[in-house]
């Protein structure tokens, strides 16, 4: 088995033999976060979006009803090609499942999101390190009290995730991310974690802690967790989203994503 | 009275002593196209620009009811701060006012979309001369083919705008233009304009026709009238658009929209 052509990983998942993290499969290629919710909040949550681009970057909006992908993928099928999904009733978690064909509504509005997964390879490329793939594990993240712009319902602070780096690598690593402007685009806070909000570097609210070095700076990178925060604090009665780290992967390439 | 203020120019605009187009007020801040649609049809239509980016670049959209920004300017008023709007009733242009306070219902969603002013103030910064403001008319504009991306009731094909360039000016133009991609972007086609379904360059289907000089290369870029032809065949049992050329002068400067 392959693990570089994603149509092929999606078919693998649509079969149930992969219910682990997509992080590292189909490299070359976008992964997008999801969130489904029925269409009385659709239009709301939409707005949220285009507020609040940076931690929201839509990469594809779907038709009410509408289970399959036309632009991230030529018929993906929503319902099945993701490895694990949360579903979330009145902002809570109630179960995590490997498909959502049995839970489907009529209504259901389906979003899929950006990832910074696409600037990573794009970091690495360029030979900057990224810590937390260094020490394999899942990128720390952390509630910020950076404001998002209310949209009807929704409303919230920014989730960020941090990557810590060396001084000589800040320019460039701004520099780089900030051509993935529809994948979070470049760091929206560098350096003291407190004056964004962030109590204890060492605990991050999702994810997982990274090793940073002395003399090490700290960037901060708006994150696609936000939106489900937003999500858990309207309390819909029920929405659906990907499991952390269990991401649709597409056929559009993270090039096709930097800007023109 | 000074036209470069656009808080001023808004309330001139506002106690009706200002009818005429908007080009060349307020130099440096970014003007907006406008479209006014019942909530029923609001979804759709935020899908239709998230899906359309290059020629539906939304730069700001209020809640069901609203009327005053946020974003582009601080508490600015939709029903009297453009010099004149088209009402148009299932399609159909039914009159021109100056203000639209008694038609306002309460299930108004206003959509504020990027205009082509902003980047041609920067080709005209980097020396690059735009022929119609040269002769002061109205820019170009063409139907062509390229398809749309549908969303839900709303269809349609792109409407470009056209500005002729020597040879040597192609290169900086896209570049510049690229950088503003918030309000349309970089060129959607260069040369023939059969290739894009345009018949006869000397009939433009709005605006006015402009001198194309021997050896010259047409440069073509998605329009803000995209949407409002695809509002136009969706047939909405009423819509509200700025007149064409009478558009929403904002407080955001036209640096401001450029790529970070």
């Amino acid at each position: 088995m392959k693990y570089d052509d994603p149509k092929k990983v999606r078919a693998m998942i649509r079969k149930d033999l992969w219910r682990k993290p997509t992080a590292g499969i189909a490299p070359g290629y976008a992964q997008a976060n999801l969130v489904i919710l029925p269409q009385r909040y659709a239009f709301d949550f939409l707005l949220f979006c285009q507020r609040n681009p940076k931690p929201c970057p839509l990469l594809e909006v779907l038709e009410p009803g509408r289970f399959t992908t036309n632009f991230l993928a030529s018929g993906a099928d929503i319902g099945t090609d993701l490895p694990l999904y949360n579903v979330y009733e009145k902002g809570k978690l109630k179960r995590t499942v490997a498909g959502i064909k049995d839970l489907w509504q009529e209504d259901f509005v389906t979003f899929l999101i950006g990832c910074s997964f696409s600037f990573e390879e794009a970091l690495i490329r360029a030979g900057i390190p990224v810590r937390h793939i260094e020490e394999g594990k899942n990128v720390p993240m952390y509630v910020t009290n950076i404001p998002c712009y209310d949209a009807g319902i929704f409303t919230g602070t920014m989730v960020v995730t941090m990557r810590p780096m060396p001084a000589g690598r800040i320019v460039p690593a701004v520099r780089i991310t900030s051509r993935y402007s529809s994948v979070h685009g470049g760091p929206v806070h560098i350096g003291d974690p407190a004056k964004i909000g962030i109590r204890n570097i060492r605990r991050p609210d999702f994810g997982e802690a990274v090793t940073i070095k002395k003399d090490e700076t700290l960037l901060f990178w708006a994150c696609g967790v936000t939106p489900q925060v937003a999500v858990m604090n309207a309390k819909p009665n029920i929405c659906i989203t990907h499991a952390p780290g269990h991401m649709f992967v597409s056929d559009v390439l993270n090039e096709e994503l930097a800007n023109q």
